[in-house]
């Protein structure tokens, strides 16, 4: 029978997984909710082994990610995740973040696409009756994201061997971690990030040069970031957020 | 019951924490080391929260970890762990890294230190029978490190908002991260990191400079590291390699 929400056993935070707050950081979650992913679609018959029998792969192409808390040290919270919809290329997939009563501490929204190694291109796959049509995801839609406005900040950074996947890419959660690095100490002190948009636009490789620009609003309620190997935007990310 | 050694579900290597070779990466590993060690240290009543209540933490010294291979994409595996020897102020702690069928994939030895957090010095714990006298760790002892020798390359890292734990100092693994990303992608596609042995000295904050600083002993087999932030080295480390 097709297990159409995947539901793990809860653990607890360990403090060696802690962020300089004793919480979860966002990179860290976003990495948990790829994991989640990837073990459903395993669990579904369209995980890693059989996407690469035909040399596809998914490929994470946006993630929104919102959150009314996060998971602190020892607290206990568990991962579920199901696929809104499924067609020949896409997955929309949907995650709920929920603390050892079983409440709500989040939620996030994903759009995965199948490319094939070979030609980098969408691939298709067969139909699949997967989706679990009751569960709602009570978040805003994945947005669109523009180039960032004036006025900038530009920070520049160089991916290294730890950033680099199994598919020989920036990994997805690499480039939500160095934006939180170019925010700096001093900016995570004073805000917590509520919400997290990001689109992956290209791949980028290990030794690529980057550069970060991060525009902020002048409320102090919203970041827009795009990140840029020469001058293609291979990541743009919208970060929302409150005083911490 | 105590229970003496820490023996947690096996788990399947998701793809999404593979690193450029489809592995675990010894940075990882060692994350899930202290994982596992804070995970039993809770489950034996002296864990963060026991110790908190007393203003200590414990606070990982050595850790020396020698793998035969690595956990790879969709492997199960398993780390179990059990102290070795526990009195006033420290603990060594080994691990097993078993496969699916129960295989030992590698070991690695630890040693902690239980610290108050006031005073920065050892802080003294009740004695506890906790030592699991029958289980072997088919290792070499923990070495003593000095200082490395010429010829020597060095480069730079600063420590930045990801590095850094809830006890607001650079995590123990991401000494091991940054070495091994000053090593290279073409150096890590020619070796395999097949023991490492790390000692950690002092405290680094946010915002360090450090120098990492590299001696490769001629036949390829073996190399030092010293991570230094002004004149003070904060952390040496020893890899003992082999072509992958």
């Amino acid at each position: 029978m097709i297990q159409r929400i995947y539901k793990p056993e809860p653990e607890r935070l360990s403090a060696a997984l802690c962020d300089a707050h004793g919480q979860m950081s966002m990179a860290s979650l976003e990495t948990r909710l790829i994991v989640a992913a990837t073990r459903h679609a395993d669990a579904l018959g369209i995980g890693y082994r059989e996407l690469m029998a035909d040399r596809n792969v998914w490929v994470l192409s946006r993630m929104s990610i919102e959150m009314e808390r996060m998971p602190a040290i020892l607290d206990t919270f568990v991962i579920e995740t199901w696929v809104e919809s499924f067609s020949r290329h896409i997955s929309y997939r949907n995650f709920a973040v929920l603390d050892g009563e079983g409440r709500p501490m989040g939620y996030a929204r994903s759009l995965w696409t199948c490319i094939s190694l070979d030609t980098r291109r969408p691939s298709t796959l067969a139909p699949l009756d997967c989706a679990a049509e009751g569960r709602e995801c009570p978040i805003a839609s994945i947005p669109r994201l523009t180039a960032v406005g004036e006025p900038v900040e530009t920070s520049e950074v160089t991916f290294s061997y730890s950033d680099i996947d199994f598919n020989r890419h920036v990994n997805s959660a690499r480039y939500v971690e160095r934006l939180a690095d170019a925010l700096g100490m001093e900016w995570h002190d004073r805000h917590r990030i509520v919400r997290l948009d990001i689109a992956y636009l290209h791949e980028t490789h290990y030794g690529d040069k980057a550069h970060i620009d991060i525009a902020r609003s002048e409320d102090d309620t919203r970041l827009d970031a795009d990140i840029t190997v020469g001058d293609t935007a291979v990541c743009r990310a919208r970060l929302t957020v409150a005083p911490r």
